[in-house]
Formats: C-alpha cells, sequence, structure tokens
C-alpha cells in the first residue's frame, strides 16, 4: 500500500478532475497541512482553474449560516450545477469533520455526488485564510465545481478576508440580534454584496431591512459603483427567498461581468494570494534565520537596550 | 504653532521619560498611524526600555475583563508602581476614545499621574496585533511604567497573541458561561499563567474553577515547565481577590525569574517583533512592485491559468 505522504501527485489531480471526492479531499489535506507537495499540486491544477464562481457567505453566529448555504446549494443543484463547499472556521484549531459534524441541515445533500463539502480550520496557519483557503478553492475549481461557496463566522477580520476571496459576498443577518449596529461597527456593509435577513418570520425582520438599507444608501459603496446590493428576506430553513437569493448573485454576476467588476476582483485575488505565498516563503526564511540563532541573538541586544526592533529587522532583511 | 506632523521625536521623547501623558498619547499615536518618525522614535526609545514588566489580560465578552484591570490597577498604586494600561480591540477599526468611554471602571484612575491608559484599534492594521502592539508597549515602558496591562478581548487568535506580548497572561473567565468549554476550544487553556473566575458570587463559581483546574492538570504545559496556574476567585467589582491576584503574579514572577523563563519570553517576544517589522517592510516592497503593475500581471497570467501561485511568488521574492 502507498503511503499518505507519497502521493502520486499527478495522478491524484487526475482523480480528482475526474470527479473523486475522496482525490478532492486528500487535496485539501495537503493545503491544511501545507505539504511541500503543493507547489506541484498548484502547478498541476493551474491549466484547469478559473472556471468556478466563488460565493462568499458570512454573518455572526446564530443567524442560520449553514441552512442558508444548505438552500443554496438545492438551488445551484436544481440547476445541475457541480457546487463545493468550504466552511472555513476562524476561531477553531481543529479541522475536517469537527465543524460539519452538526451541519445537520447540509446532510442532506451530503450524498450527492455533485456536492463536495469540506470545513477547514485556519487557526493557527502561518497567514491565516489568506493563505490556506485561496488554495482550497483553487483545488474545488480544478475538480470541476461550477460553484464554491466559501462559509466562515464573521468575527474578527473573517468577513472582511472571505469578502476578499470572493466574485460576490452575501451577508446573513436575523432580526433582532443587533445585526445592523453590529454590522456596521464590523465593516460588514462595505464587504456585502447581497444581504439576506434570514430568520424573516421573527419579530423585526422589516426593521432589520430596512436599518440595512439605510446604511447602505449612507454608505461609501465607491468599489462597487453602480451596484447596489439587494437586502433579501429569507426563511432558509423552510427553503423560503431561494429565488430571490438566486437572482440577487445572477444580477450580481451580470453587473460584475459587464462592468469588468469581475475580472478585476479575480486579479486582486490572485494578487492577494501570490503575496501570501511569497510571505510566508520569506518567513520560513526569517525563521532559518532564527534557527540559525541570529534572530535570537539580534532579539537578546533589542531586549537589552542596545538595539531597536528597526535597526534588527533591517539586519534580518540585509540576511535573508 | 508646529504641525503634529512635524513632531521633534527627541523633545516628544524627553517629555514622555519626564512623564507628560500628553507626549505618551503622542507617541502611541504615531505608532497607530504606523508614522514613518517611528524609527527615528523606537531608536531613541531602545536606551531606555526593558524595565516594565507587562501583563496581558484576556477573556471572553461580558467576563468583566475592564472591572478585573481597575481592580489590579488599584492593587499596584497602592504599592505605588506607576501603571499603563493598552486596551487593545482586535475586532474594531476605530480607536482612541471609543473603547475607554464606556470603560466606567476605570474612571476612578483617570485623573491619576501615575496610571496612563490608552485604547488602540489593530484592525486593518498590517500585521495587526503582533506590529503595533509592541511598539506602544515600548512607548509605555520607556515612560518609566513599572507595570503595563495588555487588555483584550479574546476572539478569533488574539488572546494567542497577547500571550505572546506579555511575561504574564491573566484569563479571565466567569460562572455559567459555558467558558469552561470555550476556553478549551480557543487555547485558552494553554497561553493563561493566572486564572481568575470573576463574578464569583454568582451560581456555579465553584463548578467552574473546578472545571479550569481539571483542563489545567490534563493540559500539556510543557512550557511552563513546572509553574501550576492558580485559579483564582475574584468579584473585581467589589475589589474582592486583589491580594490573591497580586501574589498569583508575584509569584508567577518570581517563578519565571528563577527558572529563566522570563529572559526567555522577551527574547521570544523581540524576535516576534523583530519579524513583524521585517515581514511588514518586505510587505511594502512587494506594494511598490504591485504599485508597479508587476504583481498584477503576474496575477493576471495566475487567473488565466498560465502559471500557478507558486511560481509567479518566486518571481516577486526574485524582483524584491
Amino acid at each position: 500500500m502507498r503511503s499518505r505522504r507519497s502521493a502520486d501527485v499527478p495522478t491524484l489531480v487526475a482523480h480528482a478532475r475526474e470527479g473523486s471526492a475522496r482525490a478532492v479531499a486528500r487535496l485539501i489535506t495537503l493545503v491544511e497541512n501545507a505539504d511541500p507537495s503543493l507547489r506541484e499540486v498548484m502547478a498541476a491544477l493551474a491549466p484547469h482553474s478559473g472556471h468556478a464562481r466563488i460565493i462568499g457567505l458570512t454573518g455572526s453566529p446564530g443567524v442560520g449560516k449553514s441552512t442558508t448555504t444548505s438552500m443554496l446549494v438545492g438551488a445551484l443543484r436544481a440547476e445541475g450545477k457541480r457546487v463545493g463547499v468550504l466552511a472555513v472556521d476562524p476561531t477553531s484549531p481543529f479541522s475536517g469533520g469537527a465543524l460539519l459534524g452538526d451541519r445537520i441541515r447540509l446532510v442532506e445533500h451530503s450524498l450527492d455526488r455533485e456536492v463536495y463539502m469540506r470545513s477547514m480550520a485556519s487557526r493557527g496557519h502561518l497567514g491565516g485564510l489568506s493563505w490556506s483557503t485561496p488554495q482550497a478553492l483553487r483545488v474545488l475549481d480544478a475538480a470541476g465545481c461550477d460553484v464554491v461557496i466559501v462559509e466562515t463566522v464573521g468575527v474578527g477580520q473573517s468577513e472582511v478576508e472571505v469578502a476578499g476571496l470572493a466574485d460576490t459576498t452575501v451577508v446573513l443577518l436575523a432580526p433582532g440580534m443587533g445585526d445592523g449596529i453590529q454590522a456596521a461597527k464590523a465593516g460588514i456593509l462595505e464587504v456585502g454584496d447581497v444581504f439576506v435577513v434570514n430568520k424573516a418570520d421573527r419579530d423585526g425582520a422589516d426593521i432589520t431591512v430596512r436599518e440595512i438599507r439605510q446604511m447602505i444608501s449612507l454608505g461609501d459603496r465607491t468599489e462597487s459603483g453602480l451596484w447596489r446590493p439587494p437586502v433579501i428576506k429569507a426563511i432558509a430553513e423552510r427553503g423560503e427567498g431561494a429565488g430571490d437569493l438566486m437572482e440577487g448573485l445572477n444580477n450580481h454576476l451580470a453587473w460584475m461581468t459587464e462592468h469588468g467588476v469581475l475580472h478585476q476582483r479575480r486579479i486582486d485575488r490572485a494578487s492577494r494570494e501570490i503575496e501570501a505565498i511569497a510571505l510566508r516563503q520569506v518567513r520560513a526564511r526569517m525563521g532559518e534565520v532564527r534557527h540559525g540563532r541570529s534572530l535570537d541573538d539580534l532579539a537578546a541586544e533589542v531586549v537589552a537596550g542596545q538595539q531597536d526592533p528597526y535597526a534588527a529587522a533591517d539586519r534580518v532583511i540585509a540576511a535573508l
């Protein structure tokens, strides 16, 4: 039996392209583990990438992200699309099944061969979301997914990061969670291309919709130019709002294509991906410098007040 | 009148060392703004740094961080210490007064000339906490603070970052918040040197104390070697537990000093600080590369599948 580590990259990539969920899973595991073979993997995937549409989905805990994702997966499957779901938890050091374990709603799609689901931990990853997620998306893209949904909980700056990874970002809110203010504070308004007020049968749904609409019209949305994000009401648990959401997503895609925004977003995304890989490489070299004790020696001088950290940083860069 | 931007660094540093709260505030603002004069500032501060003891304080929202900080400030002031408080909000794009505005408990110290208080936003900062906070700590250290408390809300990986900045990390919990499990999940157990169960008059306080003690004894605490973190009960609002907390902190300091851990932590901290400054510099150069369109050109090739991101990253590094 061949060991896991000596995976034959061309074979693995070929199997992933033929639709093997197992091969896809193994490739994403290589990304998670920052495996040295990734360089070869990405080179093999490159000619087959650029097809998938990437949809980001973010919101506070409890707004119904997994139910909404499931609703969206259903709608996309009804159109015959192959769908990937990448659930990224920026707060958890755990990966693999941990996150999807409690995602009951997604179970309904778990036996569908045209749906790939995967959770990924980004915490502890050097470079976090910005390093690992684009490469996992690249795997799903090359595996023939028409649409990949990146789902992440909106804490810290994760929702800004997920927006940077997606063609279209869906921001999910729920009535009565003080989400309006939260959204304004967290900068969620600036990143949303489509807003969904889920659990719209609850009290205050119309107020939340109105608040979001007002804040959007007040906000500075220069990057999006003419795009006015729709605010959609949904009850994802009952599948209500799926049509409106699909319409909102398709309108945004059409608008982006028409205005050259889609291409520019993808260029920006690739720039950040290249930058993250380059920074990781530089940092690894610094780690070698450190392992060679010279960074620690500089640090000891800084601790003793013999040298300031900027001068020390200059010497580290010079040593690279 | 001299403009803010043309601040005379040697004068500002001299004033800060003489105890001018205004000069300290202006220096920290330079850090927040990533002002070009920082290099000169840090060089001027270096000979005067290394005196302050850095205490990190972290916990979930609602556990009573500001009340506990205030209690600790009071206890330190009673010993005649000069105290700095740096409140870092990893989730907020706002800075300055925004955070301290609602910190009623700290107001009691706000007229005390021997207490510096400052809130800082880290979000959006290139390098986040790891870049800006150590430099702000350096300002407070050189300004003659005996102790600096870095307070941050435990979300995302902020509590791990704050532990990396501190000599001693205090993890704050409260009964009945499911904090035990939260702590285990978030990796808070590994970073705490001293645990405080605040609001100890609430139901379940003893259960929380027991849970934390059990998890500590189960956990792998190799880095701390022989140190067994105390779990202290407190009612910070009434000042109860201040003595136990001070004792726990002093015991940890004595243990660290005895075992050489304090010096090693400071070396590690300075290493990370140097690394963060160096990485920021490398990234700025990449930004120049990007502005010169070459990164975008590479990105366009990656989007088109003509090149993989690793090969592109190699070319970016070669161009630096």
